[in-house]
């Protein structure tokens, strides 16, 4: 018997989607940061939708400050709409928490998600909640609704070779206290998508190692990096900056010719914060590959 | 230490939803069976977000069939649009599973969802997975949009002293076998709408004996309903039509003058399936109390 294990999550995604309906012309679908939805051809916006999940235990721990967690909740979400070039609207929130749960706990775990609503914008709109058996892990589950204006969405799929790789921040050792404090780079996606539109782009969740090969592929690429170019939380490797995870920084790709302007304009609108030229995306089957990073289901 | 086992579902709600950001003027937020959201104010339909989650063990049993959990997963959500009067649009499906489920239950699962989406329309936008650590319980959580149009659109808070109250179908012993092949109401809801549109509407999720309750107290009001009158389900006592919960069937309250005329175009159009006058809205504070239904965290 074949096991989630055995498949890992992106296989087992390619094998579920095919199994429902789904829209006969997406602007973008499952494969995504968000879904892109053009509900309305006269809208100046699209409507993007995106949901992500907590597991005790796997995201969080059950010592990990409540409002740490639902910052993290609320700001991963904020990072996929950030990765579209949108801002995020309405969001949904989904509790499965014992009923031996302190109600502190989850009152400060909605503090934290308040306390990024009001710093990114976006307001709760409704949610769920449900007890699990005793010994279960807690979930949270956030779905939302944001909006990107309709020429400034930024999909995976629709970078070329030659085009140049960069992202924002440092990456690796997430785990020491990133995760759970990142900032989504919600105004520097809304900056890049109006001042130096990218070609592609995506924020960093399982790490480089595993969003890099997504990226380049959605977009018919292969890729080849620069190690020793990669900008490293202080004290982590290389390795660790490709396959900690949970960074959240964003990756994107964008014409070699606008680097110079891009990057001396960025360092002038935002000066504290890196973004770096890390490779190029090439022709699709030439270039490197990666392993490394995070599976849900292979639980490395 | 107060647990969420001590406060129970309602007050939890209403004590976590002031700690975040809301919409400030919600055309229905926290509380309906859908948010309501009024995104463009030239569209003539409202947008409709909801999210509901199926907890292993607490919603289906380890052995339950996985295309049963997949269609009961899909329908709750099909039957909180088919309560505002509205239709589904766009689905997320967040699975948090552990590694050793086989690769064949998650494909059953989502096959339940298609057969839910097939029938009663609705597209799939994407979704998220996650494992849990071993031996939690597995987590489905669904989140989707739906639209209405804005002169269809029928909330809980809405009804007044006097109104008729009325559920499709019978109540009660859904554990047989019903809560996990119930229909939505989608095309009873549709039709009620357009030709004797209620002044409030639910469906019955946690059992009567909860949700009306909810419905009076949303619109202002007391109740008081008919015992001898309520739709059984063959073999169910009135305490279980009250109190068994996950009947999925439409709670709707009218003005009293239509109701003779609603109930004959009803039967001409539905029928096999019953509609029932239950008892009718009272001034807030009159009437009597229901006690029973399901509470998630007080697992009664």
């Amino acid at each position: 018997m074949k096991t989630l294990r055995d498949i890992g999550e992106d296989a087992l995604i390619d094998r579920l989607v095919g199994l429902v309906p789904r829209d006969p012309n997406p602007a973008a679908g499952p494969g995504d940061d968000c879904a892109v939805i053009d509900r309305d051809p006269k809208s100046p916006t699209l409507l993007l939708l995106k949901t992500d999940a907590l597991v005790e235990h796997i995201h969080f721990l059950p010592d990990t400050p409540p409002r740490a967690v639902g910052w993290k909740a609320a700001a991963r979400v904020v990072s996929d709409f950030a990765a579209m070039g949108g801002r995020p609207e309405y969001f949904l929130v989904t509790l499965a928490l014992s009923p031996e749960t302190a109600v502190a706990w989850a009152e400060d775990l909605y503090r934290g998600i308040g306390d990024c609503l009001e710093k990114f914008g976006g307001v709760l709109a409704g949610g769920e909640s449900s007890s699990v058996p005793p010994g279960s892990a807690a979930v949270i589950s956030i779905a939302a609704t944001g909006s990107v204006r309709r020429e400034q969405v930024v999909l995976r799929s629709t970078a070329k070779p030659g085009d140049a790789l960069l992202v924002t921040g440092r990456l690796g050792g997430s785990l020491q206290s990133k995760h759970l404090n990142f900032t989504p780079r919600l105004s520097e996606t809304n900056w890049l998508v109006s001042e130096y539109k990218p070609t592609a782009m995506m924020d960093i969740s399982d790490g480089l190692a595993k969003d890099l090969p997504r990226l380049a592929g959605a977009s018919g690429c292969g890729f080849v990096i620069d190690r020793t170019a990669l900008p490293l939380t202080p004290g982590s490797t290389p390795a660790q900056a490709l396959g900690d995870g949970e960074d959240f920084e964003i990756l994107c790709a964008i014409e070699p010719a606008r680097v110079p302007g891009l990057l001396a304009a960025w360092h002038a609108v935002f000066p504290d914060l890196p973004l770096t030229k890390i490779g190029e995306l090439v022709q699709s089957g030439a270039g490197e590959s990666l392993t490394g990073g995070w599976d849900h289901f292979a639980g490395h």
